[in-house]
């Protein structure tokens, strides 16, 4: 036996039905922080790596974020190409950066998270996905994003939502129709809008509400869907909005120069078919 | 507070790398059955519906198992036009049976199940799946599957593999290349083989080793994947493989003849592009 497996201690999180958890085995917690707005706590697994959470609710799994992250950006940068500047609100782990920084046309990167604390956290304990903020084209800011959208004066190519559930903490913040149209007032005519929007299993409504707000807010938008072990049902879906009447074509990469372990062209495509039950929700 | 919230049961299932658990809150316990092979249990859920698991290990979560019947029986059958036999293995909830019977081609569905209780239990607790075995195109047979294969004369056109764990019981000896290579013959020239082959979280190794086996059996062989919210990390996978050098073209069948809620034509073509990381293990 070795040391870790000797770790007495068990993560666990209650999914949004109230009634469904996950446990985890720890080898090794971490830290543990309290802050003005929450709970932090990183603590290491063998079958999922570091792990990182807010309020007891897993934000990071280290070994299966890059299914989310790379699902969350480079759809809606594929559908904004050539974008310069973009906001990344929430995602203070550095995930959602680190792989908007992968396109060399982009000069700036802002990260408005609300909580100072967790890019602390994650820039001490999470550096594979934290490095990212060191890189000279980001800015990180720490504001409520639902109030920095309002106050922000620069137009923007792409914004991308990485919120915490929307019934935990501040997050509710980051799924109302204004907070939508504050994003929409803040992007360029071309501009794209992406937001994780939950999962059909365990909180179909909110998924339906934020796809249904942010369509009444933006001409264009559209649903689509990724694996994210790392989440409740693993089964995960993400909106993309645009300003003009349709969603533009994608203008692929070159993906080795993404590095991606997970998005494909084939899979942006194929992420957009939805299956009928779905459809039904969204309906 | 309803009756269903003061029961204090919760079931509890750990997964294949003995260090990550879903615990279900159950409402009501419905039955709990030892056979000469394993432990049955079936309970019910506010979230999943009635739930069926085979020592522990959730096989069955009524709201969600159409992804999985779907994605498992619709993609060979496509591949496969006009099938009038089909060989069921394992599947003994029917889910797997009542998916197959939709195609009216289909003249004879051969379920071979290990354990008559299962499907004893399934007919008495879950009508939605096992009413299909009343079907009178439907034959049971109570046998090992990976010794039926080898005793059965007549060909068939489809060969389903919705088997166990490969960890649990029985369920290995489905998993070998010689229960693969007599599949393979009981097929005819123009037959299809489809199996459930694990996901790439916790039993990644199967899923390579299943994948490698067929098609080191079949002339032709491609993994597909598809949200399963009731297996662990929702991200299943599975094998579809035929007796020519390549898949056939698929012959779609209109979707509101088969009364679908997953499978569409365009979620089976985006099933088989993969991933990179999955790509990568597969190689």
């Amino acid at each position: 036996m070795s040391d870790s497996d000797l770790c007495p201690l068990s993560f666990s999180e209650t999914f949004l039905d109230h009634k469904t958890s996950l446990v985890l085995k720890v080898i090794n917690w971490v830290a543990t922080r309290f802050t003005a707005f929450q709970r932090i706590d990183i603590f290491d697994t063998s079958t999922h790596g570091r792990i990182f959470a807010l309020d007891g609710i897993v934000q990071t799994m280290e070994n299966w974020e890059f299914m989310y992250h790379e699902m969350l950006v480079h759809v809606p940068m594929s559908f904004a190409a050539n974008s310069e500047k973009v906001l990344v609100i929430g995602g203070g782990d550095g995930g959602t950066v680190r792989e908007a920084l992968k396109y060399p046309t982009v000069q700036k990167v802002l990260l408005c998270e609300i909580d100072q604390e967790v890019v602390n956290m994650a820039v001490q304990y999470l550096p594979s996905l934290s490095g990212a903020l060191k890189d000279d084209r980001v800015s990180c800011v720490f504001e409520d994003g639902s109030v920095f959208v309002r106050t922000l004066k620069e137009k923007m190519d792409v914004i991308i939502i990485d919120s915490t559930d929307p019934t935990a903490g501040e997050g509710g913040q980051l799924f109302t129709q204004d907070f939508y149209s504050a994003c929409k007032e803040l992007l360029n005519d071309h501009g794209i809008l992406a937001a994780q929007t939950e999962n059909p299993i365990y909180d179909r409504l909110w998924m339906k509400t934020a796809f249904q707000r942010i369509r009444t807010v933006f001409p264009s938008a559209a649903l689509y869907t990724g694996f994210s072990p790392q989440y409740p049902s693993g089964f995960w879906t993400y909106v993309v909005a645009g300003k003009k009447d349709r969603l533009p074509i994608p203008q692929f990469q070159p993906s080795e120069k993404l590095d991606l372990r997970y998005y494909t062209p084939q899979i942006h495509s194929a992420a957009f078919h939805l299956p009928p039950f779905l459809e039904e929700i969204l309906r």
